[in-house]
C-alpha cells in the first residue's frame, strides 16, 4: 500500500469500469474503486482528479495528441493529407483496448450527464484540431469544416468499431469513412449539372 | 388575456431572450417572461413546455425538417446532392432572425447546462439525417459520415454567420463550407502519391 504500483492506473481503470457497470456510475465511490483495485485512495488521486476522470482521461488527451500530430507534420502537407496521416496514429492509441472502450461506452450511454460531457470533449477535440490547422496557416473556414469532418469520422469509426466488436481494424474503418465522404463529393461534382440551383453555388 | 394572440409565440421568445440576457437564464421564471410579454402563463404553456424550450424549440424542429428534406427529395439524388439541395432550405429557416440567434447564442454560451443541451440537439440532428439517408437506401457508413459532415457544416456556418453579424448570407457560407471540404479532398487525391502510406488506404 502506498508504494509505487507500476500498473496502478490500469488497475484503477478496470476496477472503476467494473463497478460502474455493476452498480451504475452514480452509486460508486472512490474508496470502493480503490478497494476493488487493491490500492489506496491516495494512489487513486495521484492518477485521477475524481471518478469521472477515469472515464474521460483519454478524451482529455486526444485534443493534445491530435494538435501535436497536425503541428509536427511535414510543412508541405495539405489539410486532408494531415487528416489522412493523423487518423492511423490516433487509431493506434485505441488498439488493443476494445473491451475497455465497450465498457466505457455502456457506462456513458447509461447516464445523461456523462453523455453530455462526452459530447463536450468531442467539441474540444474539434476546436483543438481547428486551432492547429490555423496555426499552420490554413484559412479559418477550411480549418473549421475539415476539423468537424475529421472528428465526425473519428466518432463514426469508433462507434462502428466498438459495435462491430472489432471485426475490422479501427484504422481501416477510419480510412474507409474518409473515402466515403470523398466519394460522395465526387458523385456531386461529376454528375451533369442539369437544373443546377444557381443560388447554392456562390463564387469562391 | 387568454384570448388567441397571433404573435404570442414570438413575443414570448423575445421577452424570454431579453430576460435571460439581463438576469441570467437560471434567475428567470416563467411568470416573469409572461409579464414582460404581456401574456398569461397559460399562453406560455400552450407554446412551450418550460423556459428552456424557448431556446431549443428551433433545435427540436431541425431534425424533423432535415429528415423531411432528405426523404421528399427526388429519388435519383446522391447523398451529397441531397445535402447541397437541403442546406439552402435549412438556411432559409434562419433568415431574418440574426438578432434573435445572436441573443440565443450569448445565453447558451453563458451556461454549461445549456451548452451541453445544444450539443445533444446537434447530435440528434446528425442521427435524424443519417436515419433519413439510410431510409433512402444509402449504406450505413456513408449515411453516418455524410450526416456528420453536414451537421459540421451547419454548425460552422451558423457560428460564422452570427459572429460576422450576417455580413454574408448564411446560405453562401454553407455552400462555401461544403466547397472547402470538397477542395480539401481534391488536394488529397490529386497530389502525386509519393511515399503513400499503404496502411491508410484499405480496399473499398
Amino acid at each position: 500500500m502506498g508504494r509505487w504500483e507500476p500498473d496502478a492506473r490500469e488497475r484503477l481503470e478496470n476496477a472503476a469500469l467494473e463497478l460502474f457497470l455493476e452498480h451504475g456510475f452514480d452509486n460508486v465511490t472512490v474508496p470502493e474503486i480503490t478497494a476493488r483495485a487493491g490500492l489506496t485512495t491516495r494512489t487513486f488521486f495521484r492518477h485521477f482528479v475524481d471518478k469521472r476522470e477515469v472515464l474521460f482521461a483519454d478524451a482529455d488527451r486526444m485534443p493534445i495528441l491530435s494538435a501535436r500530430l497536425v503541428l509536427d507534420a511535414p510543412h508541405e502537407l495539405t489539410p486532408m493529407e494531415l487528416v489522412e496521416r493523423g487518423l492511423p496514429m490516433l487509431a493506434s492509441a485505441f488498439e488493443g483496448r476494445l473491451d475497455q472502450l465497450k465498457q466505457r461506452k455502456a457506462i456513458i450511454n447509461s447516464n445523461d450527464g456523462l453523455r453530455e460531457r462526452e459530447l463536450r470533449k468531442m467539441e474540444r477535440l474539434v476546436e483543438a484540431i481547428a486551432a492547429a490547422f490555423r496555426e499552420r496557416g490554413i484559412d479559418d473556414l477550411t480549418a473549421a469544416v475539415v476539423a468537424e469532418t475529421t472528428v465526425g469520422v473519428v466518432k463514426v469509426a469508433l462507434r462502428r468499431w466498438i459495435e462491430s466488436d472489432g471485426r475490422e481494424p479501427l484504422q481501416a474503418i477510419m480510412s474507409d469513412s474518409l473515402m466515403r465522404i470523398s466519394s460522395a463529393f465526387d458523385q456531386l461534382y461529376e454528375r451533369p449539372k442539369v437544373g443546377q440551383k444557381v443560388h447554392s453555388r456562390p463564387d469562391l
